[in-house]
């Protein structure tokens, strides 16, 4: 199955949530500690109370790369746990010169068989367009991100009047030939994501910064509503993962998802 | 030794050559091929003919990831064989929000203990900081990059009448406080490097794109001599390690090398 056919399957269901498995050994249930495959056990505890409620799987590479080899192992181990009718993200933000940008693809597509990865746009379109080849996947460029930062570059005005992120936006349009492009644009920019939601025009959109980084799960979801657009996930990585430190997180992990799915729901069905 | 110091030596004993070890099994002479330890094998013979003259090496990490479990053994057993004198680049192109950049920070520096790295400005500061605490290593920040698509966005202008690649100088230059920054600047993008030398301040610059992406060794270094700036760094890939495919490879990878420090002094005291 197509990876945008996965989400968008999910979405009919009014599921919209992403759980992001930014796997921690310094959080992770104490219990859980000693054990040799302690973060394994860990995500395989919330992969199976989340396969009902969860929309997509987004795996932070980073967390996983400061384990070397370990780290390598654990992600693909985790992959497997993952039902192949959900979709997974492989959080890369990567991007780079052509020959390189094919290279990337090729480890996250091919060798970890991911179904979609996050990319930056800073070097244009030719470092996009080799992971565009691979139709199938889904390919989430950064337009404007979560963080106190994205203000030095993202939301500079261009001399045309936009902001970079607009124009980053426009151009995402514009590679969307094939229908295989999102962007990714942050929780917290709450009045930017209601002024610009009607030019995503057909792009999936990856939202993190809900929870910890201070987004609100209800403002974005009628933020989506009043214009009418299902097309997004909304990514919670502690705010599911880490909600309780208990033997019985993972009952903890699945009524927390839970809760998340029905708050969306009762707002789509108030705004609709 | 501080990363800076390495390649501070390097540059006043002439060297200004940095050798990219993209090393991808279908460009390596053939008749390693067969051999269960070719790429290593190939990277070895390189950086044994190569020591002598290169003021750095850098791994281009893709290249390395496409194989998996296997390219990140490849990557950490190639950096064992650098000597400690030598700058190690791990060309990773990393930027995420605050505590992922200090994972990705980890995995480069502790994990696989690279002396500099490459990272996307797009999400500012708070997205390079973490890595910019490891005080002795070196981090280059993407500027203008050496790719046609560098004009999508880093070559627009803003409304303060500057391109975007400019802000993100002057932004590296403020973020030089522990001095360990630098920046990426395409060797392809000539007519720009030489209208911005002069606001590179003391970062160091790394330049990618000569050779195979068409840019002028002697264009790049007359550039830097003409305003007495001895700081920059020239990578050469395909350019150098891929130039012979026969058995004896590993003399004509030196002689080129040679000949690339030889004209490069030329036209360095031809300038001065």
């Amino acid at each position: 199955m197509k990876s945008k056919e996965k989400l968008m399957r999910k979405f009919d269901e009014g599921k919209h949530i992403c759980v992001g498995l930014d796997t921690d050994v310094n959080k992770i249930p104490p219990h859980l500690k000693d054990r040799d495959d302690a973060l394994l056990e860990f995500n395989r505890i919330v992969i199976e109370n989340t396969i009902d409620g969860a929309a997509a799987y987004k795996l932070n590479l980073a967390f996983y790369e400061q384990y070397g080899l370990e780290g390598l192992e654990l992600m693909k181990k985790t992959l497997a746990l993952i039902p192949d009718d959900i979709l997974t993200i492989g959080d890369a933000k990567r991007g780079d010169i052509g020959n390189t940008s094919s290279m990337y693809a090729k480890a996250i597509f091919d060798e970890l068989n991911f179904d979609a990865i996050t990319l930056h746009p800073y070097m244009g379109f030719d470092s996009v367009e080799p992971f565009l080849e691979y139709q199938d996947k889904l390919h989430f460029v950064l337009a404007l991100t979560s963080n106190k930062s994205a203000a030095d570059f993202e939301k500079l005005k261009l001399e045309s009047g936009k902001y970079l992120y607009q124009q980053v936006i426009e151009k995402v349009n514009d590679w969307n030939s094939k229908g295989n492009c999102g962007i990714v644009f942050g929780a917290t920019q709450l009045e930017e994501l209601k002024n610009n939601i009607e030019s995503f025009g057909d792009l999936v959109v990856l939202l993190p910064g809900i929870g910890a980084q201070g987004g609100s799960l209800e403002d974005v979801v009628t933020a989506f509503s009043d214009k009418n657009n299902l097309n997004y996930l909304i990514n919670v990585s502690r705010g599911i993962i880490y909600c309780d430190m208990t033997l019985n997180f993972g009952d903890k992990v699945k009524s927390v998802l839970e809760n998340y799915n029905t708050i969306i729901n009762k707002l789509i069905s108030t705004n609709s």
